[in-house]
């Protein structure tokens, strides 16, 4: 007697990717509802099953879904936007300040539904995401079909949804008792990463988890930096870090782990956690190779993502795959490691146990969700076709397979792509609202690009310096008598210092821009060891504000920033036409003369060797305050016996 | 005043690909006959010239083909044969018995036509190929209307198309002189690589490159294993033993260059050789990282190929182009190296360049033939797309474009695609003729791999043994008196040998396949060092032929072939249910007793450790040579005292 039931696909290649890969060659799946109920050869199934839809897959591969363990899907309205940058580059240039101004509730949702079409159209039927407004996210995807392990994230700075990482965690939890239980979305927290949070935050986002016995996400491991700092501030790696902090009190799914020891893999085993590996991303952020075979062999569930669109730049599973795949040959010098059954594992119901989701999808065997699709490895770039090597299916997939190979998706029992066309989303609609936002955000980073001034406030932090200077700088004659001066009745000396200084000046091919100072200021004690270091970003104007009799110069530096990033990061950044470097060594007094507070400085010029000079300055705030001190430091250069001496008007780069 | 041209293709956003970059946004591209006569701005094209043909490109990018610097193209119809295996394993196990049987000029033909069908609809237009029977594969790509550098392999050993190589130099005269001059083959002679040839064949392959002016293509430095044996056989790394030989005389693509140091790299640069970059081959057979950035900043010519699409497993530039840029920001721990521009131009002019054609394509310039594609960036997973930054479109090409992107085609002024429509070559017929050869093939491999013993015979020099041996064996009780008996009159000893045996045996889940014995035999002098290596494998019946009274045994060994490969390969190759290691030292005579010929074998089985064993064989050839045999052994245990020790049936192997 035969059972009817709601879908029956014939005809088909089956890969069940189920734990002992049983593959049927002329096989037949049955769905019901929303789930698969038989899968075997044709005969077994059919004479079982009859269906009102029965669907001949014409000899098509049917295997489950591509799982994406890592991504952020609201990112592909950012994909393409700036390339071939170094990390923090990218983000402290580029993407946080385009985030700041863009991203909201709206952005998210549209993101989403673009990676959701992506994701259909290239046979993804699950994926894990950390993002903002994850709500909105997980809306998107449920409307599109899809299913999500959605994380909200938790940082400890301000984001785009939360001012606060309090607010971050209430976001996280209210969004968690909304979406548990829904059919498609497993809600998550997705503390970011251990170097933007904090023992507290990790804690509090690991309870949350085990509380709603949800997955709880985050970036472990990703850089070499990352560990070295670790082991500094903390005294160890990454993952006892997080462990110590009672991290894996939930079921934890790490992303990256390109820098994780063979202790570590232990560790994570241990926990259940599962990893997720994103070759195309650890490869263009040159973060490093991931050691994949070793935590396979360890027994770790490693699953693939393609990382967010903005830093892949796409969602393409099947070139993550083969990626996966290729790597770890060379990686552990063996081209017999991560064969193409293993490496399709991994992209399937090994992903889907890493996501924790593995008893809902990730394989053809009844009782899991059916999340499935169809691939047509007839097309030349896959043909011929060998039937004598069980791995051969595998090695079409991922060897030579494109994702646009995909032909039809279902997820949950429902299609969301039949014959290549989408059933749930309108592409023209969203490439539209799409192409919207990229004219917006080419308009804001254009406005922003225009000089280095609005490249400076894009990064934060600098604030305007509005102060004008006199000041007198004169090549020193061997005669002058400064430690005479100083003993003076009339000066009185507040404090002395002494500075070693390397300044980098960038200049720009406009000079309008001005010039980019770096400064290095080293405070150097009584014995010649340095005591502090200090950087500072100051953007020179190019013309002097005015002038005075005798060179006394009136100035304005426009803006004042500690230099939070590396002297690499700002070049890179900024990309100066020229750089030149100039290095003093400094004394420094401040003094006062006639109620005055001036500045003396003695520099000698090392790099380049140009010898001594010596500059007086002083603040000023008014023109009748500023000929005053003109005044005033004319006597201080008599005072000094260089009344005489040649005046510079020029900065000491211009000189060298 | 306008000029009439043959076509225009008008509203691209053109990628040049020239030395400068440049780029027209809205830009239009004039051809006439096969060369590009002007490209430029729309308004500035469109106001020069007419055209019969006028084609609105709808803002698709228009850009020069890509070029694929090293690639076998016939080897389209081995795709998918067998992957995930060592070289060794690939190579001796699958590739070359099936080359042996199948490689013909009319496989080469249809091979070539697939891989052209598959390059057209991928957007390239020209490659470099190293194969046999080129002259079919120069006539396919002409007939399909691709622009090919064939090269015409040279090897030491015979070939599918040449019984020596002195019939290939032969082949390859002929092929370059027919070819040359050619509107779209560049003939060229391909010396298969420095470990496969001798000094004699590079030398002879460089004058003939030198003579007709034509380039020589050769596989240099692909792995470690290549350089490090170079090293011990010849005192330098593969560079300079190549120019040693001369083979700088030609213009040389030397294809991977994996494993070159800085001095070689400037030997290329001086010697004018381009490179093939092959990032899919490299990582999949574990051959290792090749110094791209650090060439190209030598000033080499660096392209990018697929290699063989055996060993990719595709013919797909994209996805070279892409994985090419990523993996170099790892290797150089730099995620600014190879930025997308860069990749992009070693697709294409600088590919060109690596092939010697530069000066015919590679970049849409006027005077340069019409090589060009048009790609569609509209498609979702390529959206949105940002305007602002120069290195966008070429950043969207590399990283998030895909083949199935190509929409339309052109060589040599030709349409060769229109709307992904195949204008020279008929698809469904090429995939039909290759079904049926991965039928064929797929038998023939099948048949071979029903036994062990095929398999064997596969490899090739093997020998079957049809010798009966008489065997009888004792487990040697204390009391026994070895060299008492030795001395014995009754016994002239030959000679006698010490050796140290390590005996892997492979085991199979079927028993009828017998056991597959690999040995290595450690010959030891008086002193104890050893003096020789010989390694032999041995495949063993599994059933006895027969016994005589007082279990003498009469056994064969079926097949006996020297061990060429290591044991690493035969394990690969032969995947063997079960591996058992047995390790003896044996002391051997050789004696004559009653005019018959003996060994007396003293074995002490060390590994597992299971003690003393005396055997006494011989051969024999007929059942009453062996009887009358079984009995002379039976008389030569009671002389040395173990007539009435246990006997022993089984092999060590069985007993371990």
């Amino acid at each position: 007697m035969t059972q009817t039931v709601d879908i029956l696909l014939t005809n088909a290649h089956i890969l069940t990717m189920d734990e002992e890969f049983r593959q049927y060659r002329r096989g037949a799946l049955a769905v019901q509802g929303d789930s698969i109920v038989a899968v075997g050869p044709q005969e077994e199934v059919t004479t079982q099953f009859t269906a009102s839809q029965v669907l001949d897959c014409g000899g098509k591969v049917l295997m489950p879904g591509l799982v994406n363990a890592h991504t952020h899907v609201p990112m592909t309205l950012l994909r393409g936007l700036a390339d071939d940058l170094r990390l923090d580059v990218w983000l402290l240039g580029y993407m946080w300040p385009v985030e700041r101004e863009f991203v909201s509730p709206a952005f998210c949702r549209l993101g989403t539904l673009i990676a959701c079409a992506e994701f259909i159209k290239s046979g993804v039927t699950a994926f894990a995401d950390m993002y903002f407004f994850e709500d909105d996210v997980a809306q998107a995807t449920a409307e599109a079909g899809l299913r999500g392990v959605c994380g909200q994230s938790v940082l400890k700075f301000p984001t785009s949804d939360s001012p606060s990482f309090e607010d971050a965690l209430a976001r996280a939890r209210e969004f968690i008792q909304k979406w548990k239980g829904h059919p498609l979305i497993v809600p998550s927290v997705a503390p970011h990463a251990p170097y933007s949070t904090t023992p507290e935050i990790l804690k509090a986002c690991a309870q949350l988890a085990a509380e709603f016995d949800v997955p709880l996400q985050i970036h472990l491991s990703e850089t070499a930096q990352e560990v070295e700092t670790m082991r500094e501030e903390n005294g160890m790696p990454v993952v006892p870090y997080v462990k110590k902090q009672g991290l894996f009190e939930a079921k934890v799914l790490a992303a990256h782990c390109v820098h994780v020891d063979e202790g570590e893999m232990r560790t994570l085993l241990h926990a259940r956690a599962g990893v997720a590996h994103n070759p195309s991303s650890n490869l263009k952020l040159a973060s490093g190779f991931a050691p994949v075979s070793k935590m396979l062999e360890t027994g770790l569930n490693v699953g693939i993502g393609t990382d967010g669109p903005a830093s892949n730049n796409d969602l393409d599973m099947f070139e993550e795959v083969r990626l996966a795949a290729l790597l770890a040959k060379t990686v552990s010098n063996d081209p017999t490691s991560l064969p193409a059954w293993q490496a399709l594992a991994m992209a399937t119901r090994i992903g889907a146990q890493a996501m924790h989701i593995g008893h809902l999808t990730g394989s053809l065997v009844p009782g899991k969700r059916a999340d499935l699709i169809l691939v047509d490895l007839n097309p030349l770039h896959n043909s011929p076709r060998f039937e004598r090597d069980p791995n051969g299916p595998y090695a079409q997939i991922v060897y030579a397979a494109k994702s646009t190979d995909v032909t039809d998706v279902m997820v949950n029992g429902r299609w969301l792509m039949r014959d290549r066309q989408l059933l749930t989303l309108n592409e023209a609609e969203l490439l539209a609202q799409a192409a919207e936002y990229a004219r917006r955000i080419d308009a804001f980073l254009t406005a922003r690009e225009q000089s280095v001034l609005s490249k400076l406030i894009a990064l934060g932090g600098s604030s305007e310096e509005e102060s004008y200077e006199v000041q007198v700088k004169v090549r020193l004659p061997d005669s002058a008598q400064i430690e005479t001066a100083l003993r003076s009745p009339e000066l009185e000396v507040l404090y002395a210092r002494h500075y070693r200084q390397y300044d980098h000046y960038f200049s720009f091919d406009d000079p309008a821009q001005g010039r980019l100072r770096y400064r290095e200021d080293d405070l150097i004690d009584a014995k010649g060891k340095v005591t502090g270091v200090r950087t500072r970003l100051t953007l020179i104007g190019q013309t002097r504000e005015g002038s005075f009799s005798g060179d006394i110069l009136l100035s304005r530096s426009r803006y004042l920033a500690p230099a939070a990033q590396t002297l690499r990061f700002y070049r890179e950044y900024f990309r100066p036409a020229e750089e030149k470097v100039v290095e003093k060594d400094r004394l420094r007094w401040k003094v006062k003369y006639k109620g005055e507070e001036f500045y003396i400085n003695l520099d000698t010029i090392q790099r380049p060797e140009m010898g001594r000079f010596l500059e007086i300055k002083s603040r000023t705030w008014s023109r009748k305050d500023a000929q005053h001190k003109a005044q005033l430091a004319e006597e201080l250069l008599a005072l000094v016996g260089a009344a005489e001496a040649e005046r510079i008007t020029s900065d000491y780069v211009a000189l060298a």
